[in-house]
């Protein structure tokens, strides 16, 4: 096809899943759900995050999962260790989660008993950026061994996100990774990006970001108490 | 469009995108040139390995290095550093380098002062894996800090590729990260795939590259001394 019709199929695709986001939106905000959408390159520590973050809140938020995947049930098999309920994607050549796709999965949840909804995107710091899938924010993991200056160079990504986890702390003092900097450069694509720096690994860090978590699921749009 | 138009679309992308690679593999072999594409998750260490590689073998093999990243230049000033030729290349939205870009970027270069051409593509490590550039190899980067699962996670990437290179082994005794169950990960996928274990900081291991890429350049296909 001509570029022309190339973009006309792109955008037709990109409209016909903001619709389908509309209706996970739609759905979330009338039973009261908080969504957020995880991305980040392959391996940023996106499930193990979610792992210590379900330990430690499942007490007192009711929480599922969204896991997607090219291949492989293993962040399925991993969360669902922690008792939390869990659906596995596997998207095969697929480079991203799409609504048509999360609005299935939430098939799988009862609905009525469900607080904070956690959809794990497939790594990929491009390409999920485009594609809307109802959450209320993408929340983008960086790990402090990719460098500082991924927020400029893949920018897209966190201009969409709106709260940022810099993972991996505990490896800092074997890196030459300058904080401040990545910060900064996050801040400049995305001005008010909310800054977590955590450790999933050791823990650190962590309480912020459950603070954080829990204020936005007693404010989530539809919520009743 | 219905399902089966967006697939017609693609086939003819990926099927104008072929089309293109042999053009540029023709060149490639006519010139007697050695060409890799580099691929990887985000910061995996792709640009690092490439300023080591270029400043230990620039005296041996007359190289050119193609830049691919959405945005900046940073990645092609690195590069221009070390004083071998370097072509930017910006995808904007893509997530992807494909046949054409590279095509033209070739028309930069003095091609018959040419042994090596790096390609370092955008940082992903899904969507390049179905475009070809007419390269002799993808040689995919993993960097150890991104866990011992992801060939099987992202199959396709470590199938397509020929050559891994296992990079950041400096922070090994840091890491809970077993390496022969990531090499028999990846040999899963790719089983014929030569595997380097470097760590482009120090230096560790990348002899054998070195060693590896002096055979292969010398071995190229249109090569006459
Ligand atoms: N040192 C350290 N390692 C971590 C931390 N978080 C995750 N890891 C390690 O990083 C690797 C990848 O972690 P995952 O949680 O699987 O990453 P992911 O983003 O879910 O990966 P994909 O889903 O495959 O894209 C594993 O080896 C983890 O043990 C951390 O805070 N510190
Ligand atoms: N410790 C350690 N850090 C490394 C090594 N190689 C690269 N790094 C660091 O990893 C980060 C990313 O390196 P880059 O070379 O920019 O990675 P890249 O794959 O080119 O990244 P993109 O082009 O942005 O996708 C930087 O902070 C590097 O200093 C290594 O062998 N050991
Ligand atoms: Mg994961
Ligand atoms: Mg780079
Ligand atoms: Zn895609
Ligand atoms: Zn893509």
């Amino acid at each position: 096809p001509s570029p022309g019709s190339k973009i006309a199929i792109q955008t037709d695709i990109l409209s016909k899943n903001n619709r389908l986001a509309e209706k996970n939106r739609a759905l979330f905000t009338t039973k009261g759900i908080f969504a957020l959408n995880l991305v980040s390159s392959p391996g940023s520590g996106k499930t193990t995050i979610l792992e210590r973050t379900l330990k430690d809140l499942r007490d007192a938020l009711r929480c599922a999962v969204i896991e997607g995947d090219q291949q492989t049930d293993n962040d399925a098999v991993r969360i669902a260790a922690t008792g939390v309920p869990v659906k596995q994607i596997n998207t095969g050549a697929g480079c991203h989660l799409d609504a048509h796709m999360v609005g299935h999965a939430m098939e799988e949840f009862n609905l009525d008993h469900l607080d904070l909804l956690f959809i794990e995107n497939v790594g990929n710091l491009v390409c999920p950026a485009s594609f809307d899938l109802g959450e209320n924010h993408k929340v983008v993991v960086l790990s402090v061994t990719e460098g500082e200056d991924k927020p400029l160079k893949y920018p897209q990504m966190f201009h969409a996100a709106d709260v940022m986890l810099l993972n991996k702390i505990d490896i800092l003092p074997h890196l030459d990774f300058d904080m401040e900097k990545c910060k900064e450069m996050a801040r400049r694509v995305s001005p008010g990006i909310i800054i977590f720096e955590v450790s999933s690994k050791t823990g650190a860090g962590m309480d912020a970001w459950y603070g954080w978590l829990a204020d936005q699921v007693k404010a989530a749009p539809g919520r009743r108490s």
